[in-house]
Formats: structure tokens, sequence, C-alpha cells
């Protein structure tokens, strides 16, 4: 079966060139870890098809540049496993879509996934290639072709090297045990928990520390944060804030928006994320945000890359409910309430509290 | 002069027992550093006056109790100088008041201050006394007596073991360079970076490695967060969130609500604040939050314990204008909207868009 046949088997097609395709709500809940299968595919250009021998060189600022293998990173390091939810920057981008036009796919709740993700630090391999001074961040060139705007180039990102460095960020060959499948990043990917996926480069061909972050597209013309007022044509882009680390956000996956639930008890869920921090609380209402009720944190709350699932029970009277989840991080850092506030022309980081209508009979 | 004498010429007095006061909006926006003289005051009892060998005992889930008075901390450590913010869990707690009555004093904006600290790291201290298994949590007791909902106490308060390891956590004894105040904490306070105030315990008589938090009343009955539908009279204590790291917050310090500002160009300036990660923007409006700008950070907005400092000149027509402004921090994360989202019975953590009102003519 093809990547895309496949994708349309199992996920809900954005786009199909470049194959982008988010997972349905119902099986973002029905486990902690998602099955590779039922992962989210952003693609910035056709999927590379790697061998599985296909090597990463590391280069730039280092004493030892050469050039690894899965097998070669497997033997010469530690493997590490880290579980880590890997999201779009642009998940959830159809909300903002309500206030105005953006650029990019309408992703609904479902670009987002939770994986036991194995390889190795990506720390040791740069401990051992020997860091020089100067090295400020770590660069990441994919074996994918990428148009930005019409300008055609191999997909490039960066991360600074304090994050690089962190014990967590991993060169990775598997998900949940399983070699990586081609449209995940076979052979090898980077997997930076906490940061938008695109920092987490697929198909990995070579890594370079440098002293300036990558000036490939990906890194200096996309992926960067804007204030309401500024339009794309307008934009400076060294203005932008970089997005790295991924704001607090929380979404209904169950049910969906405009089901037809019976009236009486209702189950509602969904996920919450907050990276680096907690999720402290998670906040139910079925009246359009009027009360709120507190909802069970069903998994790993404190679990500092992973997802936390949600669930509470209420009562549903016939007829519309506007149904509302918004969520606090350990500091008490509540969601943003309308998308009005957080719009921006590409549409990411959309995170206002998420709304969804249903009607009980 | 008093204690009392000195907050009510410099200070905002906001309570006179136990001494609450604040700094007047201008001396906040005033020097990067707060003088130690305009640095808000924050009581929970009658202000001990201690000798300057005062010392403070160590024990608990350690292999070597002992007691330390300032000079032998000097002697024995690394003396370490961090530049901090300091803040009250009450910050603009009066802006929470508009939408119901709160317990706690009607803090402006001026429950807050930076200041360059000076003592020894906490984790060098509880090296050398040997760390034991099980050490969870590390505690501290005040010489002031504290009365919470009538149970008089001495103030008790804890912080997790892996924050106080970070090598920012102090035993201070100065500030800005000069011994503290009594009002400060001298001969020796805590000072837990980014936490909310409450954590960092004033004139230290004990420092206890515990098993599980503090129980004072302080820590187990006071400073939490709870969700706007509890009251204070079914408040289950054990089910609020411990108020610790402090969540993004913005502030306008110049103009004051209800000033009177020349028609024309005017100075808009404030502070602040988002711990852990950097400020990564503050948009200001001055029409009620129909448009926003930029304003410019004027200092450090990658310090990681400090505030930000801000301003922007706008130009105001004859008449009434709504001022806003609000931040958003490095992960895109922005303040929310409306006081009403967050308001909570103790009117902790308010941190909804500032808003005030100016006449210009």
């Amino acid at each position: 079966m093809t990547t895309l046949a496949r994708a349309e088997q199992n996920l809900i097609l954005r786009c199909s060139d470049p194959l982008n395709a988010e997972t349905p709500p119902d099986k973002l809940i029905a486990s902690f870890l998602t099955p590779q299968a039922d992962f989210y595919i952003r693609s910035h250009g056709p999927t590379p098809e790697l061998a599985d021998d296909h090597p990463v060189t590391l280069d730039g600022f280092i004493d030892h540049p050469r050039s690894y293998t899965v097998a070669e990173l497997q033997a010469a390091f530690q493997s590490r496993t880290v579980v880590a939810t890997m999201q779009c920057a642009g998940n959830r981008r159809a909300h903002l879509q309500g206030v105005g036009k953006t650029s990019g796919d309408p992703w609904d709740v479902g670009a987002i996934g939770n994986a036991e993700w194995t390889g190795v630090a990506l720390r040791d391999v740069l401990a051992a290639a020997g860091i020089q001074d100067g090295a400020l961040y770590v660069g990441t060139i994919g074996a994918d072709d990428v148009d930005v705007d019409g300008e055609t180039a191999p997909f490039g990102a960066s991360i600074p090297i304090a994050k690089a460095l962190e014990p967590d960020v991993l060169i990775a060959w598997a998900m949940n045990g399983k070699p990586l499948a081609p449209e995940h990043g076979a052979p090898l990917r980077l997997v930076v928990p906490g940061y938008a996926g695109v920092r987490s480069a697929k198909w990995l061909t070579r890594i370079e520390v440098r002293d300036c972050p990558s000036d490939a597209p990906i890194q200096a013309k996309d992926y960067k944060l804007f204030p309401s007022s500024v339009t794309k044509d307008e934009a400076d882009w060294d203005q932008g804030l970089t997005i790295e680390e991924m704001p607090l956000n929380a979404s209904i996956c169950s049910p969906v928006d405009g089901a037809h639930v019976d009236a009486g008890a209702c189950g509602i869920a969904g996920y919450a994320v907050a990276f680096g921090r907690a999720v402290s609380r998670v906040d139910v209402s079925v009246n359009g945000g009027t009360d709120w009720e507190q909802a069970e944190l069903t998994v790993n709350p404190d679990a500092p890359w992973s997802w936390t699932q949600w669930r509470v029970t209420a009562g549903l009277s016939p007829g519309l409910h506007v149904l509302v989840v918004r969520a606090v991080d350990g500091a008490g850092q509540m969601q943003p309430e309308r998308p009005e506030a957080i719009w921006n022309f590409a549409g990411y980081l959309s995170t206002a509290w998420h709304r969804i209508t249903v009607t009980a009979r």
C-alpha cells in the first residue's frame, strides 16, 4: 500500500501533495501512545524513499566530521527512549480561520500525537564529534525538497545549541518500538521534545553545527509568529518570533463538532499539552463558558514531554450545547479566551479555548 | 525612622498590621534594579527585629545538622549574586476585584520589584550538610508569627528539592549590595527566583529538609489557586494548585489609571515578566484593544529571572482613552484577556490584560 493510500485509510487527508493528514479525534484519545499508522503526517515536499542505511553526515563547528548509518549509531552510542508529544505549529489552525483567512492547511485538533521514540541522544553524538567554540545552533538538512514561496531548497531547520544538548533530544530511528515509516522520516529523524514539529527534521541527511540559525527558507522565512496586525506581504522575517517551544493548549476530541449525542450523561474527553510545565487543571463547560467543571486528568499530568488526556461526564438536556475546554498550566497560566486576540496570517499557535457545538436529543 | 514610617514615606501603604506596602508605579520603571527603600513589603505578621548574628539552623533529612550565622555562611561558602524579580502572588489583585470580592490586600501593579541578591547557593549548603535519601522538599521557618484564619504559627513554607538545588536559589543577606533591611528579612532570607514571593521566606530561623511539603498554614492552607467556581468555605486545600512558578504578566506603570495627560504624543511604559521563558512581545493598545502597537523592550528581555521593561509612544487625541497592555512569552503564549476567566476567591495570579483609562486634553 502506498503512503498516500495508508494516509487516506487511517487519517483525515488535508493535502495530498505534499502529504498532510491528521489523526481522527477518536484515535487521539484511544490510547496514551498514538500508533504509528494513526500518527499525523506533515510533509513539506514529496516523501523521500531512502535506503535503510542512508547515512547522516555530521559537520560544521566540530573537530571530527563523519557520517553515521542507523547501524553505526546503534553500535557507537547508548540507545535512548523518550516518550514525547509531537505537534505541528499549525495544529488547530482551522479555529483561527473563522477570524480571518490564513495560509496553510486547515488542521483541526489532530496535527498532534504522542509516541515513544528510540534513538541516540544528539548530545552524545555531538560530544563524540568534539564541539568547537562558536557553536551556537545545530542545523539539520533533510532529503526532502521544499518549496517556500516559489523558492525550492532542501528542508533545513535549526535549534539552539542549549536545546540540542538536552538529554532528551534524539536522532531517532524508531517510533513505539518499530522502525520509522517512510512518512515519519525513515531511516533517521530528529526528535526535539517540546518544540514545534518542524524542528524535528525528518529524512536526515546532514547535521551541521553552526554559529547562526539555518538560512534555509523553512527556518528563515516560515514558522515565525507575528502579531495580528502584520500581513504576510509586509512581514519583516527577522522580527517574528521563531516558533520553538510550544504553548499551552487543549482540545475536545469526543464528541466532535456538530455531533448528535443522546441527552443525559455525556462523556467528554480530549487532550492537553504544556511542555516544560505540568497541566495543572482542565476546565470544561457545556454552556458556552458560563459554568465550568474540572476534568479528570487520566494520564501522566507531570510527564515533561507528553500530553495529558482528560475526561468529564456532564448532563446534557435536549437541545444545542456549546462545549468549551480550557487548560491551566503549572504556573497558573491559562489559555487565551478568543482566537481574535492571537490570529496571525500563517495561522500558527492556535490556542484559544476550544469550542464545539453538539445537539443532544 | 521606623519601618512603618519609611514605608509610608516611600511606598503606597495597603495595610499597617501586618505591614504591606507597594512600590509607586513611577518608581517601578525608574530603574532596572528597584532600590531597597522603594521595594514592596509583604509581611504576614509583625516585623521581627533580629540580631545581625541571628543563626539559621539546618536539619531534617541531612547527615550533619548545624546552624550558620551570616559570617559563618560567608566564611564557609562561595558568595553568589543573582538578579531576580520578586513578586507577591497577589500582585494586581485589585484588577480581579471588579469581578468579585476576594480576600487579601488590594494590590495594584506594585507588589513586585527587581533586585540583585547576594548570598550563598542553598544547594552548596545542602551539599555540605549531606542530603539523605527521602529528601523531597526544603522547608523554611521564619522568626515571624503568622495568623492564618485564627491559627497562629511561625511562618512556614517549602519548595520542591529540584528547585532548591537550582544554582540560583540563595540564602541571601544583601539586596543591591546592601545588607537586608529588617522589613526585607534581615539578617537572612531565602530567594527563590521565578517563584511567588511567599516561598522566599524572610527572617530565616530554620531550614528543614523534608519528605513532604511544609504543614505550616501558609503552605498548606494558603497560596493555592482554585477555579472561579470554588468558594473559600468549600475549598479542599489539597486540591488547589500550590502557587510556585509565576505566570506571564504585564503592567502599565505610566501613565496611571485616571491620569490627565497632554493630547499628542504620549509615552506609555511598564514592565513584563515571564519566568523561565523570554518575554517575546509586548502589545499596547490606546483604543481598548481594537488596534495594537508593539512596544520596545528596553532591558534584558532574555534575563531568566528579571522583568523586562517596555515603552511605546502613542498619539492621543483629546478625550478618554482606554490603554491596554498584554504580553506574549517565548512559547507564543499570551496573557488571558479578561479577569472574569481567572478570578479566584483569594485573588491570586491576576494576569488579565492590564487596562487603564486616561484623559487627554
